[in-house]
């Protein structure tokens, strides 16, 4: 077991702060309770989300390892600290859709909870000033965002990631409607999942009645926010 | 030459008519001098311009033709009127774009006139209530608009029309920016190029000049329309 050592903060995102360590291929991040959404416009607290969300996260991503998809993951350090690999994020936010919710549903006009013939996986670029736009493939290579092959390894894992959370989250009475990851490279170009998954990330519903189970209750100023991202973790742990 | 008349119309879009007559596999198209933009909120006229759009859609299509790739012409009946294949609508609008302009500069921050890496082909879900969203082949399948079948025969036939009407525009001093293709399917399924290519639905700026060919002047009240629909003509027709 590693002794990591936070040196330098490199950045602080919305969720999350990154520092450096010793070992230049590995971080720290750092997991707060800051919530944003509609691209940092509505701004709040989530009591406890952070040491949730990085749990969480880390419990799912060693399941992802185990089905072959490479993670970020090096170890848990503290309730909201965990030291990943240092990655270089592909500009892509993925996004999986199983079931028609959130600004989907409000585009196409196709009502919230419907189920679609096939998923969806979307890709939006990654970028702030331009309000993270909607993009396809041929965007992000006449943008240079990724590469073909970069591409076609990031659909492929995620393909196979909407199957292991699908499984895993039905299995504790969650629906898993929607969610968004984020690959990034190592120093020698390999593509791994990186940033996190969570209710930050996903839409998640419970089973049997529906009930947003997710980052939706602060969205829509629904209450009930923290509660429902207890209610996720005690699912995953039985605590 | 069969002797093509109309019965009852059919539909009237935006820009032309449809009518229908004795053959249940033929309809005929009339071109009007009536000019939208901005899904309908902004209209006009442009004088000469359903001729132009007409006799010039039809001049394409027959070299479409000739490199393989299957229109719905049948035959030009007059200025404004030519016999098509009727086909049902696949209802996406693809696009491909060459060069940033318009609604993509726009929305991904690229200046206008700036080459693309790569010629980006897109897809929007033809649907006036929707303000034709911008949608991907997932959304597509997803949504049941097309089977995958006909998405690739789309995609390999709109690459082919994207390398002709590059050629053919360049020969007559003319850089093809970006255009908007509509396909259809006849009754066996067949999937054929249909609707019209004309300044209404193709960017077209002067190789030397960059001045703007194309109803781009109508959209955003730069003058001289009807003069640049009747230089393409002439570029094309030498009239
Ligand atoms: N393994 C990693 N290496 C480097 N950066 C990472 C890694 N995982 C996630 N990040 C990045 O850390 C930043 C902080 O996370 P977050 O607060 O969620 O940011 P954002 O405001 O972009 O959502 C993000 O830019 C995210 O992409
Ligand atoms: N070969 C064809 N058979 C049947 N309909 C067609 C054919 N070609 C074009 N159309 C359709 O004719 C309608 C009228 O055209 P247009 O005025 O351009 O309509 P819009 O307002 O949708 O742009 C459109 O719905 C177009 O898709
Ligand atoms: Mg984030
Ligand atoms: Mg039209």
């Amino acid at each position: 077991m590693a002794d990591w050592k936070k040196t330098e903060q490199l950045y602080e995102g919305k969720a999350k702060k990154v520092f450096a360590t010793e070992n230049p291929e590995v971080v720290i991040v750092d997991y707060k309770d800051d919530a944003t959404a509609f691209n940092g416009e509505k701004k709040g607290t989530i009591v406890g989300k952070g040491v949730i969300n990085n749990r969480m996260s880390n419990y799912i991503m060693k399941q992802l390892e185990k089905e072959g998809v490479p993670t970020h993951l090096v170890e848990e350090l503290s309730d909201r600290e965990t030291a990943v690999k240092k990655v270089s994020i592909v500009p892509l936010e993925v996004i999986v859709r199983n079931v028609a919710a959130g600004s989907f549903s409000k585009r196409m006009g196709v009502e919230e909870g419907k189920d679609l013939l096939c998923p969806i996986l979307e890709f939006s670029y990654k970028c702030d000033e331009l309000n993270d736009p909607f993009i396809n493939d041929d965007y992000a290579l006449a943008l240079g965002l990724a590469t073909q092959e970069e591409i076609d390894t990031i659909k492929n894992y995620t393909r196979k990631v909407n199957e292991v959370l699908k499984k895993f989250f039905l299995s504790i009475g969650i629906r898993l409607i929607d969610f968004k990851i984020e690959f990034g490279r190592l120093s020698d170009g390999t593509i791994i999942l990186a940033d996190e998954i969570s209710p930050d990330t996903c839409r998640l519903w419970d089973v049997k009645t529906n009930e947003k189970l997710d980052k939706d209750r602060f969205r829509r100023d629904m209450g009930g926010t923290e509660e429902a991202y207890q209610e996720v973790m005690k699912r995953i742990f039985g605590e």
